[in-house]
């Protein structure tokens, strides 16, 4: 093995009071401040930390509605608060850009609700203001109340999903890397010259889902595309990341499925004409650190007074698209869940189906919705750095169990040793984020990318018509 | 006359270099910092200049387009950056108000080119955010590139976008005001409540141009519904002004024709049974203000220097949809104009028809589109107060010719002239943006208000349908 390299650290953050994420229920922790998360303080602070701290992205999940799921009612998700209020994350982040200066900032939006120059338009807007620390999490949205929210009588099938998608990503790579040149901006106050407009061109996307004429309103922003970032873990999830993403999610539950899956990705990628190797890969992860293993333990004990089965199953419903509790403890229910990302663990030994009640037992523990580091601060940097190593990612991102507690006690327990092993920077992230994930230091997307066929250059003309279909 | 009270200030702002609500060349102008407009800190410097001069409003126009009607192109625009880039201005809100406590904040946002849905959950958010500081200027948009961008072929009839736009407000009132009960939220940390279930209904609103189930995904805001400003000053968009509109922007040319103007949107407002004085209207104005009169000569006499009439031409073009290249000097234009605010002005004595010349004439001249209030600052505060008594208004948003330049000096040298005269307020703003502006010092809309019939009462059940048409 190699030195290790410094991992990437993201906080998972999403614009809740009830975070399914780590627990739903924990917001009624006596430690925790989730419940003051519809107000702005709360974030700022969040946000102060993880910059401080040299954190590397401060990560926003996001759904579009009400999780319904479980019980075939939104009761549950209403009287525990289960992933609500559902905020939007863009409402966030240039709030946190505001008070910090290198975090960079990611924010889950569906290619299936929105219009691609509204996105476009929001997205440049962020990379300009933010001095290009901007990510954008692609998904194609996977809740029924969604869909009906915005006017659709029923979801749209999963592949159509992903077909809506794949024109989607290509107008908006016609925006933000067609339209404007990069000699297009002139900003020349003497001569009163803001644009050569003979390098400014329409894009007319005409798709079958979606059209947009352009000019983009934006002259080109340090990154042009923001970082992409995808989690879909079905087959044609993957292959929409091998596509575009530059950052997967390894929602894989052992070490060896996940090198597996980003093995496949990253072939599959390489056959695309990529790069499969620039493909980063992080993985969610909880952190309980205590400043000995007993009082890591303790912690763990505290955060689980306050979990609740019922909330937890409603976020997984919700995720899942499956209902527990239609189902008793014996019936097996592997194959059923419509949702794999966090939603499919499997029993480790695999000697037999997994069960409603297997599942139960599992989100009966605080800690049963992702991998857990705990220990004393030199036991949790050892799992962390074998866990990399063993699975081959490049980071992690942290969920909280107590807000913003959990990360406090990331940043002041855990950091200074993964800083002593090599495996967290010890100097604050500059540059563009996708400076940052890029062995080359670029701040623009790779010639191999799909987004680049559509720049301005006299060998490869840019497509009108969408460049891939599904 | 009464004893003057205080006026409403409101800054003017676009997310723009070109900035064509006052003279769309001025970035050029050596004292000017525009050219800094697509990065955050000029936006946070301009919010705390804001904020510390005790302004009630930072306000942001909005296009979604290229303005290409001069000349049938979008050249000039390009060339000399008129009103661009069109950058998102809810993307800048949350930064301003991380810095900011007791400054407000106004977003155009058409009503025909988002869905209800995501408009609704992305104002509630802000306003949770901002703590009510938060209001939203109503547009249906004029642009016909804005139209193209969002894959419409042709722009929409002005009345059909009415008619898009008042089922929009049903459907984001419904949501706001109808979906959460006022004792909906708990937020009980003991009980581990988060909601009443009980008290949160879906709102099914299945119309003609939109649909969306709910519920809504934010427990209520300080306001519900932000503050509600509109512009429109055809027929048709006064009557939705009167319909939903708690301010008033006064786009008419004399003190007597804003006083008729305002005076029939209040009266038509008492028709539809709210009560019509609630209405506060405001005018959009610029002042050079120098320490002596000569001084302030020098300034608008060197902001002139700058000035382009090309690129106002082109901005004028956008919002009139008129292309006076197209005309000769002595040809009549009165009645071809397609859009009134800003853009229909009068020669003052009427004794025969406008002419291109006329217009050309005009928008030679730096202060060629708005109020000009300028002179030594006991001068200028004179002549706002003047202005606001003759024409009966409440305020004004204030545009700059130089940026951050316009708004220091009105800082520095108009505001303590405004105070010793009642004019200005001598303390900072507190409270929701609503409270402010209504005599009783409500949070929310009151009763007579279309928006109140959407909630939870026992006496009004809201309506499932739109509550107006077209």
């Amino acid at each position: 093995m190699t030195d290790p390299r410094p991992l990437f650290f993201g906080l998972y953050e999403q614009a809740n009071v009830g975070n399914g994420a780590a627990s739903a229920s924990l917001w009624r922790h006596p430690a925790d401040e989730r419940l003051q998360a519809m107000a702005l303080p709360f974030w700022l602070n969040l946000a102060r930390i993880a910059e401080e701290s040299r954190f590397d992205l401060f990560f926003f999940g996001d759904v579009l509605g009400i999780y319904d799921t479980y019980q075939d009612s939104a009761e549950t998700a209403l009287r525990w608060g289960v992933e609500l209020p559902a905020h939007d994350p863009l409402m966030h982040i240039p709030a946190l850009a505001a008070v910090t200066e290198h975090l960079a900032f990611g924010a889950t939006i569906s290619t299936t609700y929105e219009h691609p120059f509204g996105h476009a338009r929001r997205q440049s807007t962020l990379d300009h203001l933010t001095g290009g620390r901007l990510a954008w999490n692609i998904v194609t949205s996977y809740l029924p109340s969604a869909a009906r929210n915005f006017g659709l009588p029923e979801m749209l099938e999963h592949d159509q999903r992903y077909e809506v998608a794949e024109e989607f990503m290509a107008a908006v790579y016609a925006l933000w890397e067609g339209s404007w040149a990069d000699d297009a901006f002139v900003g020349d106050k003497q001569s009163g010259t803001f644009a050569n407009p003979d390098r400014v061109r329409a894009v007319n996307h005409q798709g079958t889902h979606f059209a947009t004429a352009g000019p983009h309103v934006s002259p080109p922003s340090p990154q042009r595309t923001p970082v992409l970032i995808q989690a879909g873990a079905s087959p044609r999830g993957r292959e929409f990341g091998a596509t575009h993403a530059e950052i997967v999610f390894a929602g894989w539950s052992s070490t060896e499925a996940v090198q597996r899956g980003l093995a496949s990705i990253r072939t599959r990628a390489d056959e695309l004409g990529r790069a499969g190797s620039e493909i980063r890969s992080v993985a969610g992860a909880n952190v309980v650190v205590g400043k000995t293993h007993a009082q890591a333990l303790e912690k763990l004990e505290s955060y689980q007074q306050w979990h609740s089965l019922p909330a937890q199953l409603a976020a997984w419903a919700g995720w899942s698209g499956f209902d527990l509790s239609k189902y008793s403890d014996d019936e097996p229910v592997v194959g059923k869940t419509n949702h794999t990302q966090s939603a499919a663990p499997t029993n480790g030994a695999r000697e037999r189906p997994l069960t409603a009640g297997d599942l139960r037992r599992r989100y009966a523990k605080v800690e049963g919705n992702s991998h857990l580091f705990i220990g004393d601060p030199d036991e949790v940097a050892d799992q962390i750095g074998e866990y990399a190593s063993l699975a081959g990612i490049d980071g992690f991102l942290l969920h909280q169990f107590i807000a913003p507690g959990s990360v406090e006690d990331f940043a002041e327990l855990v950091v200074p040793k993964l800083v002593e092993r090599g495996l967290f920077r010890d100097d604050p992230p500059t540059g563009t984020l996708r400076s940052r994930i890029r062995d080359d230091g670029a701040d623009r997307l790779p010639e191999g990318h799909p987004a680049a066929r559509y720049r301005q250059t006299p060998r490869a003309p840019a497509p009108e018509l969408p460049l891939l279909s599904a």
